[in-house]
Parts: structure tokens; sequence; C-alpha cells
């Protein structure tokens, strides 16, 4: 192929970290016509967004939006304007997310603290409590699903331990939004970011973002102007929220589009029956996967729904079977990140891919390379 | 409409400074289903588009790739990667671009000089010739095609004279590229960024970015880190270029097969005929709107072909007029931005939208509208 031929992609099933399978109806509203991004009919469709972010985050907090670039951007949009030189910030690290946190607060000019737990065990909300002992932080931040090692970390006890301290709450929802229990006013949570290509099914690009008030009061205490232009949110916010829309980027129209048409999807199959389908497949891949070996790297309690990360049993060559998935089954699982690279794989079955013909999909190809 | 209901949005005729229209093979390819991020066939698809980006800057630049936000982040890329505190920039000045980049100059820490125009005209090389005297300064930034004011920059002149003095010379290329002669080897650029949502005609939310040989070395003599993580590119070119694609963040897989689609499109017209299109259509806007009264805000010669700023004929109210051509005739025209609001539009005629039915469409509206 070159680029002078037609576009051609196999038909993959999509059981890696991310990104997930696309309902066709996600991808049908994508492939819309676009109108301008100041168009009175955009602005609809930003608002009714920004409605269904509340409602996926169940949260009231007005500053709730969807920030023009991936997760990643997500984090950085929470942390440089939150956090400024001098700073101080507890960075909670379990994985290769909590890492990119704290290297994205050391940029800030923040002096960070780490909060470590070995990878594939949750943070002890002790720890977070010694941490806090003597010091007065700007906020503390932690992940909730790490991708990189497949733990599910409990935030209410933490988050009340953050709260006594003054400190402000970040949470890293990338991975968990949408496919595990996720309260963000309950759970006293100030700042939080997802992505869209996990468990919200729509294609990767955007970032659902929430600040509580207490956080929206710490934006408007900054003396120093945030660090990056495209994420200042004194900005963004007056785009996405102000009276008189006044533009600051161009919105990604077609990805707003499915976006849109993504969380139609999850609204109509409501969010407990969502959780609930993540958690049965779960166990359906569980029993598949251990009968032929695999073993879970996180303890029960603490295991993803929506991204099993697995041992592989022994004799089994990471590289050459994930590639026969591949090629032979167009099944895509996710290898290990970081220390866990090579060792382990990582299972999704994330919003439209969490389905147990996706299961059956995988276990009976792995019997077939495997026997 | 409320976000319960199925999507629904008008045909709008994009003739505002961005969107243009989005040809339908283009929105096609978009809707295909997506593979992973990591998967071989999505690296080969960003062989292709790097290729293609190439082809269409005119450069041979090794570290040419697509950054995954809009123009903006494109801006701030190459910026937060050339600049580290203490730094000198000069910055020319001659609409909002120019003033955004002046912004995000401050924002990392170097000392800004601006060398100013006003709106409506080019920087005249001389004023570049003076600011430079005595100066050492890191680089030297300018917009090609200011879409606050029309204006098309000549740079070859510039370039110049910036690259005797040794700075990087960085250019904005987000409205002119692929509408207007852009040669960014020929030229001596050594950074630049586009969007894809103006003569390009894909969506909004990608922007092209190309950096020289010298710009790299640049790039791998910084002292500090680069205060943004997201847009790194000591790591985002591991993940565009490297020999092992080092994951960095989730690529936007559909918005990248859009892209594709798009360059191809742009490729089989070829850029000559583009241009060549771009200026005839600028020509039968131009005779249309004059003759119903509207002036042009820039002098002959210094023309975006596809950007017509225009003063409104007397009496005419801005608001109401663009209302009526959006509302009765679904035709988009942008308003003026910064001191130019309510004083002018900003007439699109950027790659799909630049065609005769569209010109003969808006002047047929306009006429019945201001009879």
């Amino acid at each position: 192929m070159g680029y002078k031929d037609q576009l051609r992609t196999s038909r993959r099933v999509l059981m890696g970290p991310g990104p997930s399978d696309v309902h066709p109806r996600v991808l049908q509203a994508m492939a819309m016509p676009l109108v301008g991004h100041l168009d009175p009919e955009f602005v609809t469709i930003m608002d009714e967004i920004k409605e269904m972010v509340q409602l996926t985050f169940q949260t009231k907090n007005n500053l709730t939006f969807v920030v023009s670039a991936p997760g990643s951007a997500g984090m950085e949009t929470c942390l440089v304007n939150l956090l400024e030189p001098g700073d101080e910030a507890i960075i909670c690290v379990h994985g290769v997310f909590g890492g990119r946190m704290a290297d994205i607060a050391g940029r800030c000019g923040a002096t960070v603290t780490t909060v470590e737990a070995p990878w594939g065990e949750a943070i002890n909300p002790q720890q977070v409590k010694d941490a806090l002992k003597g010091k007065k932080p700007k906020l503390v931040a932690i992940v909730h699903a790490e991708t990189s090692t497949g733990v599910l970390q409990p935030l209410e006890e933490i988050s009340q331990i953050v709260k006594e301290s003054g400190a402000l709450f970040v949470v890293d929802a990338v991975t968990s939004y949408c496919g595990t229990p996720l309260k963000v006013d309950e759970w006293g949570i100030d700042a939080i970011y997802s992505g869209t290509q996990k468990c919200l099914s729509a294609p990767p690009g955007l970032s659902p973002v929430s600040f509580s008030e207490r956080a929206v009061k710490a934006l408007d205490n900054r003396k120093t102007k945030v660090q990056s232009w495209f994420l200042d949110l004194s900005m963004v916010k007056n785009y996405w929220a102000g009276a008189k829309r006044t533009y600051h980027h161009t919105a990604p129209v077609s990805a707003m589009y499915a976006l849109r048409e993504a969380y139609r999807i999850v609204l109509e199959e409501g969010l407990e029956k969502r959780y609930a389908r993540h958690i049965a497949n779960h166990q359906l891949l569980k029993r598949e996967l251990e009968a032929l070996g695999f073993e879970f790297v996180v303890k029960e309690g603490f295991r993803l729904p929506m991204l099993n990360a697995v041992k592989l049993p022994e004799g089994v060559d990471d590289a050459a079977v994930r590639a026969r998935l591949l090629n032979e089954y167009n099944i895509e699982v996710g290898g290990g990140l970081g220390q866990f690279a090579g060792k382990i794989w990582r299972v999704g079955l994330m919003g439209e891919s969490s389905q147990p013909n996706y299961v059956h999909a995988l276990a009976a190809a792995l019997k077939e390379i495997l026997k």
C-alpha cells in the first residue's frame, strides 16, 4: 500500500487498552457534514455534550467540558491550571500514568512528593495520610484505573483524607470512566479528566474534564499565567461556558459529533447497567483465561473489569502470540508497559468491546494457538 | 432539540475562516471502523501521512508529523520546544495570531520583542532588519496568512534576513497551507505549523508541523525540559519517527483516516492547480463583492485568496446580515476579530469551499438581502 491507494484496513476486534470498538452509530454521526465551530447549532451541541459529561461524571460542576485533545492533554490541563511554580503536589504513583502526572507536575515548577505502591497494587490510604503529615500541598493526585497495571484504586477514603488536609483532590479517570462507578460530587473530586477511547467508545482524541467550585477558586486565585496557552482554562472556559462564546481555538467539530452519539448510547444503556455489563464480561474472561493458565496480576477486589492485566503462562512468547492473534484472528490485545513489558498482557473489555462474543473469540483463538 | 434526539444539523455552505467544507470521501474515510493506534496498519498510515505532509510543505525535513490537537496547539508545539526561559524571541505581530504567538512565547519565559504592522498591512522586511540590530534572538516568528486581517505576508526576504542573524525562522501557515505557494525548504523555514480545517479541507483538530535540521539541533541542545509534556518533541518524535514506535499518547485514529484522504485529494489535484483555483475563485468573489459595495481591507498584492477580508458597505448591519445569510441561505461567512469586530467580514474560499458555485450563491443571497 502507499498513499495513492484508497484507505484499506483490517476489521480488528479491539481488545487492547484502547481504542475500543466504536459503534456504527458513532461512526455515522462523525461522517455528517460539518457546521462551523461558532454556528449556533454547534453551540447547542456543545451544551448537550456538557450536560452528558456532567451526567456521566455524576457532577453538577459548571466547569465541565471536553478538552480538544487526547487524555494526556486532559491530564496536563488539570495540572498546569491548578499548579504554579513553588506549589507543593503529592502524586500517587503505582504505574505509568501516576509517573506521568509526577513528570507533568514537575514541569509546572511544583515541588513533587510521590507516594508509591508496587506495580499491581493499590495505594493504601494510610500512605497518603503519612505523606500529608506536616505538609500543606496544593493538590493530591491519583489514578483511578491504572491502565498499565490493571489496578482499580479505591478513592473515597483517600478523598476524605485529602479533604481534611485542605488540598485539592485530582483524579485520572481515563480508563474507569463509563465502565465502573465514578461519582465526582459524592466522592469529593476537585478535578478529573478522562479519555474518549476507552469505556465511552468514541474515537480517541478528546478528553472530558470537570472542576469543582474549590478548584475554580484556585484557578481564579492564580498569581501567574498558566504556562500553556492552549490549555489555559481562563480562556477555554469562555469558549465552553461563557454567556457570549468567545473564540479560543477551533473545536474538532466531527469528533464532537461522534462524542455526542457515544454519550447518547451510554445514557440509553444506563450507567448502572453498563457497569454491570463490564463486570459480567470480566468474570467470563477471567474463567476463560485462568483455564488457559493465565494469572491475574492484581489481587481480587482491586481488579479493573475493563482492563485485565494477566501474566502469561510459562513458555508463551508474548510478541509471537500477539502477532498471531492479530494476523490470523484480527484480535488486538495489549502488551505490557514499562517494567511489565514482555511479561503481561492487557486485555481490554471496554465499552462496545465489552461483550461475550469477543471473550469467546479470544478464548477460542488462544486455545488454537496454544494447543 | 436535546441530547436525547438524534444529531440533526443544517447543510451549511461554509465560507467562514474555517472549518471549510469537507469532501464526502474524507467523511467516508473517517467513518471506517478503527484499528489500534499501535497496529502495524496504523503505523503504515502514519508513515503515509508523514510523506504527504512533506510533499505539501515541500520539505525533506525528517521531523515532519501531525500534532494530535488543533492549529493553536501546533503553534504552541513550535514555541515551547524551541524556546527556553531567558531566550530572546522576535515575534512579528500584524493581527490576532501574531499576538497569540507573542503571548505563548512569553509563557515560555522568553524575552519577547514584537515587530508590529497596522492590521491589514504586511510586515516590512526592513522592520525585521531593524529589530535584529544588536540582538541575537533564538528565533523570529511570523504569520504567513493572518486570518484575522486577510494579509498574505511575503516570507522570502524576511527569511534571508533572519538566516543572516543566525536565528531560527518560525512560520504560522495555518490558513495559507495547501491554498497558496509555500516552500518550506526553498524559503528556509525552520519550524512551521498549520491546521487541517482550512485549505486542506479535513475536519479541525490536527496540526501538521515540520522542523529543519537546524531546529532539531536546537531541540537537542535544550538545557531544560519542555514545559509541556503533551507537546514535548523529544518524546513525540519517537512515536512518529522512531525505529521502534514508542507509545506517547493515543493518536486520534479516525481523524488521521480523514486527514489521509484529504491529503490524497490535494495531491490528486496537484498543488499548482490548487493554488490557481484559489486565485481564480478569489478574483470572481472580488468582482461580485466590489459590485455590491464591499471594499477589501488589504491592498492588492497582499491579499489572501482563501480569506477575503472586506469592509461592509455603509449602513449594512454586520450581525443582522450574517444571521440572515445563515438562517435563510445556510451560508456561513466570518465576522471580524479583535479591533475588526463588527467592521469587516472574512469570507473564506478554502479548499473544498473554493468553488464558483459558492461565490455565486453568496453573491445572489447578498443581492436579495441588501436590495
